[in-house]
């Protein structure tokens, strides 16, 4: 098996935007199954202006670096723990907590890595 | 357990220059065993000019996301097949082949994110 390269911004991406829970969000699998990536997937996440992510927890972590705009990420639904991202920021969301990205700019895209363990793409 | 968010440039590296092996290397482990990352590490590394990691071989994967500079994944020490990375570029190094990376620039640092399983820092 040969080493895989390719420019992030050359893979498709599917755009998700549901009702009341996902708002703009554009998703890259850059590094996944078919790369057959053993372990861990890698995604590329774009949200629109205003965008955000559902507000959800599972049993697996997320290991986040931001690459472009302003996001925050919030975490505990009752008390909304803000947790401002810029580029260059790494985030650590540990498996079982509510959480959300939400892109507050109302004319940037807010970009960012995200990578899961293959159970959880 | 909450989430963790730290700008990576603020987690402190280690410079690693062994003789004939690694050039000019600086490891930062941005998201590992102390901030209790279950399956998969995020490290940072930076490459000085003229630096490179070694060339090596080992049975867990690399995935890469580049950040800044121009380098170059070696892979196949005999044949040499030379992969360029430049920003945004993403890679998947699989277990079991022999690779390397390599700053060919004389002025410029080469920065990339690479993520491991746990057993593999």
């Amino acid at each position: 098996m040969e080493a895989f390269v390719k420019r992030y911004t050359e893979i498709s991406g599917e755009f998700i935007d549901v009702e009341g829970k996902v708002k703009g969000v554009t998703k890259r699998v850059v590094i996944g199954p078919e790369q057959q990536a053993p372990n861990f997937y890698m995604r590329v996440f774009t949200l629109n202006p205003e965008g955000h992510s559902p507000f959800h927890a599972h049993d697996w972590e997320h290991e986040v670096f931001v690459l472009r705009g302003q996001g925050i990420l919030v975490t505990h639904k009752e008390t909304r723990l803000e947790h401002p991202l810029t580029p260059g920021d790494v985030a650590l969301v540990p498996p079982g907590i509510l959480h959300q990205f939400l892109n507050r700019s109302s004319q940037e895209e807010f970009e960012f890595i995200c990578i899961v363990p293959s159970h959880g793409e």
